[in-house]
């Protein structure tokens, strides 16, 4: 029990994030070194960037007047570390999301500078502009949630317990950015994105990122406010918050408190010397992308799966005296190490079959695209259909790690396989942020007129990004899932602590109890609601960005023939209010309705976590596959598969993405946050339930 | 406490019961003493009867032989009288289809030719049509259980309690043929008509209906063994599950087993004379058919409602002895009466939801007709968003059911209302039936080209029909989530009961139990595969249809000039075969997955069964309210509105409607049997998992 990770475990998390963090920089340093390409090309990515930062700061403001807000509820609730918690959550989440996108809109032009020098080149640009995001993401996510452990129970010298509670807001600060963050963003990206394809493609007869469009630089803003401070805020988000919901449930559920509140952190810091080893696996000498990128990520797998071997050895060994939950005896040191690799599994299996549903060499896509001969219908049909279809076998990959790790370790045991699977998440924020760099890096090039060779590297590259971006929506809802069951367990734990303590009984949730029963159906319709609103919003910023291109169509007449200039700024300015105005109100659903739910009756509340879970579970993948089916369905045809560009066929394939767009961007991927900001909220409102 | 009603309830039901029978026979002599028209017209019919008959007998057959299986499956896991049960429903529900296609397929001339003499008699025929098949249900429902009850009271010396399981038998007949009518007859219907769409409308460039098209007849048999065959089926069962189901819980949560074993029965006798006296309202002098149909509805509500209170009143007065179950006191007479009365309530309120969300008056539909401007992808965009949306109210509507009835008398008290929602059942039957009926009416009057004047008395009638079948779904759907939990807690009853009486302890079903969990993702994984694997059957069999119709114009090239006769014998085959073939798989997930899950383990059985309730609500709810909307926004369109007929809104609203087509007519609606099935499933096989 006494070894040198137990006793300094924190110090190791915080020597390991600390790691990241120079990585970051000193990635980030040798990025920004590189050439910036001709004046045109940093002209566009100036504009791009001044649009991001325009976006990001009001988006920010309009975050911290509701963050004050609950700032201020939170010290009422609970207590001042709490709400200081939340402060650094908020705070370090807003800056992982605010760094990795000023990096990743100055990578734009370089990617698309050193693609004159092909493929490794132009990949090895991206995907350390990725990784930069990737890395801080999970660098200050560690930092925020070990630093804060240590001088609270140091310092402050509070018990565990009392520190990890504090710690439940700092994973509320991440979450209130996160929902925020993924549905602005969201709505951003494909409102500009839908206006633009509407107004440009199909009215005005230009091709894409053709700069006479007025709302290109808005599209080629979004796909870096939804797809990078999105995606990087969603995982932040899932890492603090399952580091803290599973160290809560070790000292909760186990006597050891010390060891199994930091075995979590250490898992994350030595996860990161993984995924740093792993990012040199990136390298494509032979052409093939996609391989390159997935060999970083089979890498840094194996190095964690063997590196958590001695670390459960050390730290876990011993830990023995469980306190309640599980079946059978109390567990090994080999069971909570096969839990880790247990959530290595869930990772590896939601990615291939994520990738069988979204890629071009499979069925479901090929059957959706041979559907579009038949027309917009039957795109729409086997689209949908393909979507549903797709939630089988992760609801059944995700039940039986449920089953396994739940007998090898109880509750606890899921958490363990939860931090593993999340432990990859710096390289699969890279992956993520990937995509957007070499997509608007192709843009760049059109924009900027460069030669045709340099289009010919970054299309391949911005089609793996699509495939990485679906893929790794897969593994960020499955983690959500877990992460929000390991949540409600521990609302559930806390809640009867409290209750006992005040001299009642412990509250149990019965499926057959009708308060529970409503509860689960008020959850399923929380998470539909918020599709519907967010699915409208995307349609009513489109319909804003297609009105304003109308306009300056008709009052400058001399875009089009390029003797006036278009305005980009406006574009940028109306989706960022339309995107600001429509993401309040779903943002308030999981937060409100929770509390209403919980302020009424105990029981419904815990129907309601665990309605949220299910029914966002199915929602969430349905969409993501689905819009990633749909996507990549065009992108057949567009290869020239069933007619080709400018067939039949691939005018209804683009309906079909067209469609997938809010679905794969904006609703299926908010429900992530959204399902976590429930069961988080849940627990923080315990004080006013009981 | 004895009243002639307690003693002769059995007796009471069945007379009015027969009181239904009678006026079915009675006004199906009436209707088919009408004139069917002239020799085209009465030639075309008898293309439809003879395809509706193969298809019966074909489905039937395909039914048989999975009924003989399970027939004498249950002999061996229950005992005879499960099995004759088990025969006896499944006979009566095919008999009740079987004679309501019928007299539909026999109706729809006979309509065209009284259009002639303009709306009032063509309403009254059509809805007299409809109400045959409404009353068989009911009334053979009816039948089916009281006399059954009777006879193993009466005859066969069994107590209530061993009676009630005998009948459990009874309502899974009625089950198995609901699901397979529900899914065989919906991918019937709709891939006939969105293959007919697709090689008609839009290839070949004919209109809907027109004679030269070969897949006209399958398109209008479609509509019968759909809408009138498959709706009368699905309810025919959620009535005989309902009593059922009702009649159990009340045995076995109250000692005074007779009277609540027999109330549900009167409650449904009663309600056929309400039902009966209100088909005499249904008159249209002034013109207004919608009115006309909801006054005979409102007219049976209020009557039934009236006449709930002597019935309960002298059936219940005396029953306070609860064994188990509700909270506060022992429920009152009153309390009784208010249960029903809220399922009278919840029943008027699904009907205001869902026309709000289907009809051409409010914003759902004028918003998505409005999106249908700017595209065939907003256009569904904005459906998608709408169905979703559309959850939200029926959800909250039964879950303050469900609370408000639970308070008053548990839930035997749930129970109450959702017999009392389903006494307006032979009205709602008879408002969906008329639908099929006008719509082939219009088929005919097209296709023997009769005067314009008869077109503009049936179109009429056939969007008041499209309305009415769209607002008998949301009906439907939410009476199938009750009656399934009232299934769901007699599961959880008789399975303790048997526990108890084996010396082990009773089972909970926690939902943060992991296996409960695992449940739930399973029932959730059901509800979406078997939508996924429905609607693409449709594409499929639609598929089937175009390549048939594509032979007939190739190698007859006369049919398009009217020198050659299409054949329209072998679509209808190809339909069939291609319906009885993907029918299936689908028909037995809820059979077979229930089985080995609850095989496997109990806990995870009662998740599954409550994930399929919640989750099926919310996916059959979006689909049947999101298919209404785009059927009506191009409607609207159709009408005159953002740019009519012909216009590219026109084309991107056709689209919407087509993918409606298998939402709202083949997966949306065959959810609700399917949700039943798996949670009387679960009660027979508790034999073998106890």
């Amino acid at each position: 029990m006494s070894s040198f990770l137990t006793d300094h475990g924190v110090l190791v998390a915080l020597a390991c994030a600390a790691c990241a963090l120079v990585y970051g920089a000193v990635t980030a340093r040798s990025l920004l070194a590189l050439s910036p390409g001709n004046e045109r090309m940093r002209a566009i990515s100036a504009a791009v960037q001044e649009g991001a930062r325009a976006y990001l700061n009001r988006q920010y403001s309009t975050i911290a007047a509701v963050g004050i807000l609950l700032f201020v509820a939170l010290i009422f609730i609970q207590d001042i570390w709490v709400a200081i918690g939340f402060a650094i959550g908020g705070l370090s989440s807003a800056a992982a999301g605010y760094i990795g996108m000023n990096v990743s809109v100055r990578a734009n032009a370089r990617v698309a500078e050193a693609a004159r020098e092909g493929v490794p080149k132009a990949l090895s640009v991206a995907f350390r502009g990725g990784a930069i995001t990737g890395m801080l993401v999970v660098g200050l996510a560690l930092v925020g949630v070990a630093a804060y452990y240590g001088i609270l129970t140091s310092w402050v010298d509070q018990r565990p317990k009392e520190a990890i509670d504090a710690l439940i807001g700092l994973g509320f600060g991440g979450s209130l950015i996160s929902v925020f963050a993924r549905l602005g963003g969201g709505i951003f990206t494909k409102g500009a994105d839908v206006g633009a394809d509407l107004v440009g493609k199909i009215e005005a007869g230009i091709p894409e990122d053709d700069p006479r469009n007025p709302a290109v630089i808005a599209d080629n803003v979004g796909d870096n406010v939804g797809d990078c401070a999105g995606m990087a805020a969603d995982l932040f988000e899932t890492y603090a918050v399952t580091a803290v919901a599973v160290m809560l449930l070790g000292v909760l559920t186990f006597q050891e408190s010390s060891a199994v509140a930091i075995y979590p952190l250490v898992l994350g810091g030595v996860s990161i010397i993984a995924s740093i080893i792993g990012t040199f696996f990136v390298r494509s000498a032979s052409g093939n992308v996609e391989n390159a990128l997935y060999k970083g990520l089979i890498a840094s797998a194996v190095i964690a799966a063997i590196a958590f071997f001695p670390v459960t050895h050390w730290m876990m060994d011993g830990v023995t005296t469980r306190v309640v939950g599980g079946s059978g005896d109390a567990p090994s040191v080999g069971d909570f190490y096969i839990c880790s690799l247990i959530g290595l599994a869930i990772t590896g299996l939601l990615f291939v079959i994520t990738d069988y549903y979204t890629s071009t060499r499979f069925a479901p896509v090929r059957s959706t695209a041979r559907a579009s001969e038949t027309g917009h219908a039957t795109n729409i049909i086997q689209g949908l259909a393909q979507g549903f279809q797709s939630t089988a076998a992760p609801a059944i990959v995700l039940a039986l790690g449920i089953l396994w790790a739940n007998d090898l370790a109880g509750i606890y045991g899921i958490g363990v396989s939860v931090m593993a699977m999340l432990s990859l998440t710096g390289l699969i924020v890279a992956l993520d942020a990937f995509g957007p760099i070499t997509d608007n890096a192709g843009g760049i090039a059109e924009m900027a007129e460069l030669p045709e060779e340099v289009r010919n590297v970054t299309d391949p590259l911005d089609a793996v990004g699509n495939t990485t971006k679906a893929v790794t929506k897969g593994f960020a809802i499955g983690s959500a899932v877990l992460a929000a069951l390991v949540l409600f367990r521990a609302f559930e734990f806390e809640l009867n602590e409290e209750l006992i303590a005040g001299g009642g009984d412990p509250v149990t949730f019965l499926i057959s109890d009708p308060a529970v029963l409503i509860g689960l159906l008020i959850g399923g319709m929380m998470v539909y609601l918020f599709a519907a609103l967010s699915m409208e919003a995307v349609g009513r910023a489109g319909g804003a960005v297609v009105e304003e291109v109308r306009r300056q169509f008709r009052e400058r007449p001399g875009i089009m023939d390029g003797t006036q200039e278009p305005e980009y700024g406006t574009c940028v300015d109306i989706v960022t209010r339309s995107a600001q105005r429509e993401m309040i109100i779903p943002s308030l659903i999981p937060i409100v309705v929770t509390l209403v739910v919980g302020l009424l009756s105990v029981e419904a509340l815990g129907g309601l976590l665990i309605g949220v879970i299910v029914v966002g579970l199915f929602m969430a993948v349905s969409m993501t596959s689905g819009g990633g089916a749909w996507d990549n369905a065009k992108k057949l045809i567009e290869d020239g598969a069933f007619g080709g560009k400018g067939s039949e066929a691939h005018a209804a394939a683009v309906t079909g993405d067209t469609v997938g767009d809010p679905y794969k961007d904006t609703a299926g991927p908010a429900i992530n946050p959204m399902i976590k900001v429930a069961n988080i909220v849940a627990i923080l409102i315990i004080p006013l339930i009981v």
